[in-house]
């Protein structure tokens, strides 16, 4: 997903804009852009409900205390997102360069045309373009909700996610996918392990640790104790969306589908992220069988996103022998990384931070073991880069969101649960 | 998505029926065909998974002991809608013209060639078509079932279907698609703010009328009570498909997908279809806030619906920041409609009034703001118009059912349940 | 999707690679590849999310205290279907031909080019057919667990999929899709209703049988006893996301989307896949009121399912008309299928060998009925070849399982539930 968007229009004028153009060489390039847009638009309605699938997985693993509000938390998110990152956030990304680190502040809208260009022979609708930037935003923004449920505050959080949303995931973009300092360095990051899970990864991390833990996740002496999640249904339903909305998410990332090249490597993507969620799947299964004695089905599932995390990075060189052994790896270091949050004794509801975070670096690390042209060096400076960054943005707004309104859940009201105290009903109601 | 089907084909006989064409001259137009045909059967999907959406939505909003029968109605009313569309509704719809109010009563079948031409540059699968459009036929089903729910008997309901299907929506649809009176009016409905929605929504009006409010709805002095809904989980799951499948209707309503102005028109199209949803969601986020001192979260949701059934009249043609406040307004309108609805003691479960109907208006009355070449007396002529009709026809209907059947729950079976009474099952089943 | 893969590809390396070709010729065999692979990746995604259909409708149908291993079960077969068909299965069903009857052992891995031709001007990228190929057999593999829910072991049941995936249903396509002795012999399963969910079906029964029925299923005078499902939601999802993902099943299964032909043969599988179900569910919902006195919402649902494994065979040929007719038969005969098992004392937790198999062997059938070309001798002896084979093999691994590992929960496991045997958390966790 690594382009510099033109200003420069091709001069798609000279096409002919009503029905079908009768020569030849006019009639090739504007079907390239009719399969380009379409393409877009498959892929991006797959990421979009994506929201669906955070949304139920989430639901699904927090106690039915907790369900309304992470429900009417997930639904805000995506519509704010989509709000920010046409007020701000495309063109912050994507807009002209500024010294490869930012783009410009100004609202988004298609040109004339309402045409893209890449290159001469590879244009698209740019409403498709920005359907499917922006629901890549919304990913980012989707990631942290879970982490956090159960004890953040529900307006202080709609606050981070604008910011997220509208400047610091648009920034890490613009030195990435807009042609900024980080892809000059080489750096590669094909549907976004860093960019889109690490960031919102990281977001998450730095805000469980600024929250704390919910009220009787560990015990006094620290040992995590197991809340049960309160409808393991809908936290399959929602891992099995995702996996759905992943082959848009990698697939789409080619950005084209208009030349042989583009057929074949989409569709090696769509084998490729799929092999790589397997093998997510069976590496914990077989882990959690032979460590802990039992199936532990969130965890499991966990391995699939994991994997689908992994490949994420490179989901189109590797083989799909190699696509499972990434997907598998990244299954085992989820694993680890759960373990290493709990003996931290911090609580993240839904393991967003091993998940996206933890299997993102690995994802974003090993394109260098499959793709030759690529530095491990360059991918670890990506990896450092993007974590400081957000990391100190994300510490700097959660810090002065919390020294402002605070933005933990009074005690009393974490008790009650928020669906009581701040949605005013309970989520299921089951006689 | 409006056109007058042309029973005149193309020579389609002359392209090559296999494989593909070796000359640019044939082969162009063949593309445009497949294009377009799978442009329709993409959205068709779409679409046709809304009757999910609905049904999982209106399964969350009744209480438990109502669940099973909703199911029920869901699954037939869209088996019913199929079947009836093609028995009578298709052809009556977009057959011959007769005089511009009725087509003819036949059963549907494709033409020999299987297609369907427009234009003799933009011709598609006949099938394709009709699939697109008996999802939407479905649709318009759809909305009156959460209206009525938990006290209306299920084979009355069916046989409203059957008509709703067969004859009244067809009917309003040939007034304006199949190229009626309407149409000639200068009346613009892009893909149903009043054909489909507020058919939908006037239907379900004069039912709950008719059949009165749930026992327990009101109290003595006609307060509204609130009735928790059984699975908020659900309610949001059936608002995100509903999200997602608005793509489809929207996207799929301009009918073609093979010249540069549809790929960029349907592109614009999805942007604001998300855009509407969004400001929906947004704007009675901080109302609910502000006014009730909550985050009411099922009239959030319903916040996003009737923003997406507003921007339905005209997705096209607003900025993506004028789709967000006409999808917001849109969510203020049916917020106010909701309160109207209550201290009239009309009890519609799921606020399907509301959504469709009030926020249909809006959305159509809305056009001749953003288009200039429709005026605001041909929007309000079609809203009155498709209003009489479909009360008066629905009436008869329900009035016809109600003295021959019956048409509410013996009271003992309401306040069983009519999954015990009718289904002889309870929907949850969890120790 | 019968074809026989050629290992002599194109002289693909004539067309352009890169963006699109400058004349007329080349171009117009690239966009042929473009289409077809981009409508293997569109219907891949539909038929892989069936999985999560499967998914929920056996969690729906299952006790409360069953949910999670089943939920369990189904993300695992889902990746070892995927990780067996790579590793062995692909080439064993497309692989060179050996006498009809098997093909190689080998990995999966696409040519140089990434590209597969069946003719000349009609290839698609290798990976999308692959991942469409993949999807189909983890179909096969998901009717077998609902069959056997709530008392088979998870190890055992995991290792007969990784047998069914990776050897049986590849063997059995081999002898059809892959070009063998049934193919040869006249027979015709366009989309798999034996291929498929026969095979499926078969392994179910065989299942079932050695198995026994669960504790409570059957009283002492073997008289069925209804065990309530745990929710109903649920199962309704599952049987909507499949009603969609069989778009994809059965019209992805025309394999090509580069010729008017196929534009009209897609879209007219698209409608009378539809109207197969449509008529399974009128059928099933009148037969039920009819018989029992009340709306049977299971078996309607599951009038639906045989309603689109009716249509699986052909649903090309028939008018709408008489795919609804195909679609309602089906459902009445899974009735008689389901009533017959109980009297048999046979416990199919959902319903899988009514609807897999018995509408399947009537599916197969009825193709004689609508197709001219199809003897009904033929059909019958592919029905009669796959279920000896399948009976056979499947008899033979659950009995080696059976013997070495035990296939069922041990009592006290049953009764608890392997929810919290085996995952060692309960499913819903709701206060």
């Amino acid at each position: 997903m690594k382009f510099i968007k033109s200003k420069s229009w091709l001069a798609l004028s000279l096409l002919s804009l009503a029905g079908t153009a009768s020569a030849a060489e006019t009639a090739v390039p504007e079907i390239s852009v009719l399969l380009n847009t379409f393409f877009f638009l498959f892929c991006g309605v797959l990421v979009m409900f994506m929201a669906a699938g955070f949304t139920m997985l989430e639901a699904g693993m927090v106690r039915s205390k907790s369900v309304a509000i992470i429900l009417t938390k997930n639904i805000s998110l995506y519509s704010v997102a989509g709000i920010m990152f046409y007020l701000v956030g495309y063109e912050l990304m994507y807009g002209d360069v500024v010294s490869g680190f930012i783009g410009n502040f100004s609202i988004w809208s298609a040109d004339d045309t309402g045409l893209l260009a890449k290159t001469s022979s590879d244009a698209y609708a740019a409403s498709s373009d920005w359907f499917f930037q922006m629901v890549f935003v919304a990913t980012a923004a989707s990631v942290v909700s879970g982490a956090l449920a159960e004890r953040s505050r529900f307006w202080p959080f709609l606050i981070f996610t604008v910011v997220l949303t509208g400047v610091m995931y648009p920034i890490v973009g613009h030195w990435t996918w807009g042609g900024g300092w980080l892809t000059q360095l080489g750096f590669s990051d094909f549907a976004g392990s860093t960019i889109v899970h690490s960031v919102g990864g990281w977001a998450a991390l730095v805000g469980i640790v600024l929250l704390g833990a919910r009220k009787g996740r560990f015990d006094e002496n620290g040992n995590a104790i197991t809340i049960p999640p309160s409808s393991l249904p809908h936290v399959t339903l929602g891992t099995f969306v995702l996996w759905m909305g992943w082959c848009g998410f990698n697939g789409g990332s080619q950005l084209a589908f208009s030349s042989l090249n583009d057929a074949v490597s989409v569709s090696n993507i769509f084998v490729n992220t799929n092999a790589a969620a397997a093998g997510g799947v069976v590496a914990t299964l077989f882990a959690s069988q032979l460590l802990y004695g039992r199936l532990d089905l969130p965890l499991v599932l966990n391995g699939a996103l994991a994997g689908l995390v992994s490949i994420t990075a490179e989901p189109s060189i590797p083989s799909v022998g190699m696509a499972m052994v990434i997907g598998g790896v990244g299954g085992l270091i989820m694993m680890t990384a759960t373990s290493l949050l709990e003996r931290l004794r911090l609580d993240d509801v839904v393991g967003a931070v091993p998940v996206h975070l933890a299997a993102g670096i690995w994802g974003t690390l090993a394109v260098a073991l499959v793709n030759p042209e690529v530095t491990f060096v360059a991918q670890l400076t990506g990896v450092v880069a993007v974590g400081i960054f957000t990391c100190t943005f994300s510490a700097i707004v959660w810090y002065l969101l919390k020294v402002l309104r605070g933005i933990r859940l009074h005690q009393d009201h974490e008790e009650l649960g928020a669906d009581l105290s701040e949605v005013g009903l309970r989520a299921y109601n089951i006689d």
